[in-house]
């Protein structure tokens, strides 16, 4: 038998995802691993103990994860939970190190390999290690439903003979992966769909989902299109008359998903008290970046904040973690993925390569020490 | 000025609709009558008082019911409103009669016309009336919401770098119209739907909405769905097997919407405890007649119940109260339409004929006795 692997039954309450599958048990145990799951670790995604049995896997407790070469996490580990691994161990969760260089490193302190998923490289050879794309498309779907069972109306049109329910009015801020799945999903719903995003480049692939992009098509804007990608910053002048188009449009609007964060730093505030006042009673935002300091005044995590003038603005926090038994799936998928190639087939065991272009991006600590550029204050922290 | 309509806020907490809309007002006005709308009457439904006087309403207080000719109202009046109301009254209102002679008794006694909505009959000069299909419409519409709100999956299927999420299969038993826009709605989500009803017919209603019919399609089925309509009922052999064939396919579903009525009955049991306990662990039931007794056992009304093998059966209260911006819109026009019927142009005045086809089919009291035939007994209650 090889090495072992340890799947923990995460400790905070309201994570409902767990960090394996039956398939990603069944995977590992064909590649010669034993692998442990902590008892009922699948409960809140809908996985029984059993399935991991019968996946090759075995039911251990939490005390198990001591004797474990590899522990797959959603969450980065507590000091408790750090205390209870053995040093060398390998450790993979979405590590949400940022503004955190404590826990970073006591991370290095305990003698974990920890790596931090959610910094796995935008190329086509890690799309299946994804973490942020595979959970992000899960809270953009979910970020619709939300808003649609807080809503007081129907999202699509109805032509009733007592007459027509009009479509419900949507604009998503920021087309990433969750803000196209947002999209996509009430276009579904038959919402009459407007989104905007700081790219231009991004009009096309809204309009490929059969929504209208929100913007100030000027020659800046038409340069900036064609330039594609990540095109430098428009002009200020640019900005303003961006800013004052999306404010009016924000007026009319029923539903709202904002959706923008950017790595490392507070979310951008995109939408003012202004605004939000500007808007109907019964409409409904939803701030899919609150646990980053939200997009939206006002927003609260955890809550649904009704305004003055009757908005709800939707905080829901681990928005993925809402529909678990699908986030959980793909999210031990893209653990499984990386994992897999950091395994020596023949030794089966996981060996890992601080060379290798992936294992360089998300490695934090490695050694006793905090490995990762980004975090050289973390090691001072810790020292 | 001809005659004066009041519009109250509901005294039922719970019950967020209204029974006139802007729309309706401007329409009522426009016809000679004075219509007084009680304050805040519209603010659960998202339409402020500043809507109804400009649509040319006034805004009163509950004791003006007093001076009213005619009184629209969602819900039928309780004890104290009908003290308030004077005789020879005309209201309008979902009276739900059944079981409730007492009521209806009193409201006899209280020598007002007081007319049930929901008895309208389904022809095509009244569809524009029919308060049954508006709302059954809105509540298969939210089913659905609050099913994939509480569903830890989601519902399309998706195609990602990760692996693919399935599709969910819903089934809808039950094929009115509310079962229809269920259907409509699951499939516009993505899931994989399929439907019941004990009308063979409508297999091909539920077909055109791309969802698959359940049925045992033996000759005697064949021999039904030609028929067409609201066939004979079918064989005790043929009930045998197609309780046996749903038994079976609910136990493979992830959502099940039961949406099955019978008038003046208590709603037939659909879905047994077994049934129930036989389905995966997340699953989600929505029980649409749970004010009715319920289709399936163990709902509770205005509640989410989660049963020891972890489904969810969720019993909410006035589903089409959950969209009350939309419901009230519709509701207020289909008592507009009808009231429209009963109105002497001239006289600016609101006349009851009771040899009029629709007056007959819906009127329950007048003339301080209880007209309609169907509670004959609840007359001599009140006697």
């Amino acid at each position: 038998m090889g090495q072992t692997i340890f799947v923990p039954k995460e400790v905070d309450a309201t994570e409902a995802r767990v960090a394996a599958s039956p398939d990603t048990v069944k995977r590992l145990s064909g590649l010669g691993f034993s692998v442990v799951v902590e008892k009922d670790a699948g409960a809140g995604s809908r996985i029984p103990d059993a399935d991991f049995v019968a996946a090759g896997g075995s039911i251990g407790k939490s005390s198990d994860a001591g004797k474990a070469d590899v522990v797959l996490k959603v969450r980065r580990p507590t000091e408790a939970e750090l205390k209870s691994y053995k040093s060398g161990a390998v450790v993979l969760a979405s590590m949400d190190p940022y503004g955190n260089d404590a826990a970073v490193a006591a991370m290095a302190k305990a003698g974990i390999s920890a790596f931090a998923m959610e910094f796995m490289p935008r190329i086509t050879r890690a799309q299946s290690m994804d973490v942020l794309s595979s959970q992000a498309n899960l809270a953009g779907y979910q970020a619709v439903i939300d808003a649609a069972a807080e809503y007081d109306r129907a999202l699509p049109m109805m032509m009733t003979a007592a007459g027509t329910v009009p479509a419900a009015k949507i604009f998503v801020m920021g087309v990433g992966v969750a803000g196209l799945q947002a999209i996509a999903t009430a276009r579904r719903l038959g919402g009459v769909v407007t989104a905007t995003d700081v790219r231009p480049a991004a009009k096309e692939q809204v309009a490929s989902l059969g929504a209208k992009f929100l913007a100030v098509e000027d020659d800046e804007f038409k340069a900036a299109e064609t330039a594609g990608g990540y095109a430098k910053e428009m002009s200020k002048e640019y900005q303003a008359k961006q800013a004052a188009l999306t404010a009016d449009h924000i007026a009319k609007q029923d539903i709202v998903i904002t959706t923008a964060l950017i790595p490392g730093r507070p979310a951008p505030k995109l939408i003012s008290a202004a605004m939000v006042a500007s808007m109907k009673p019964g409409s409904v935002i939803v701030d899919l970046a609150v646990e980053r300091g939200g997009n939206v005044e006002g927003s609260v995590p955890g809550k649904v904040v009704t305004t003055a003038n009757g908005v709800k603005i939707i905080g829901h926090l681990n928005v993925p973690g809402r529909v678990a038994a699908s986030s959980s799936l793909l999210y031990a998928k893209n653990l499984f993925a990386f994992l897999e190639t950091m395994i020596d087939k023949e030794k089966k065991a996981v060996v890992v390569n601080p060379d290798d272009e992936l294992v360089k991006a998300t490695l934090l600590t490695h050694g006793g020490k905090v490995v990762h550029s980004n975090f050289a204050k973390a090691e001072a922290a810790g020292a």
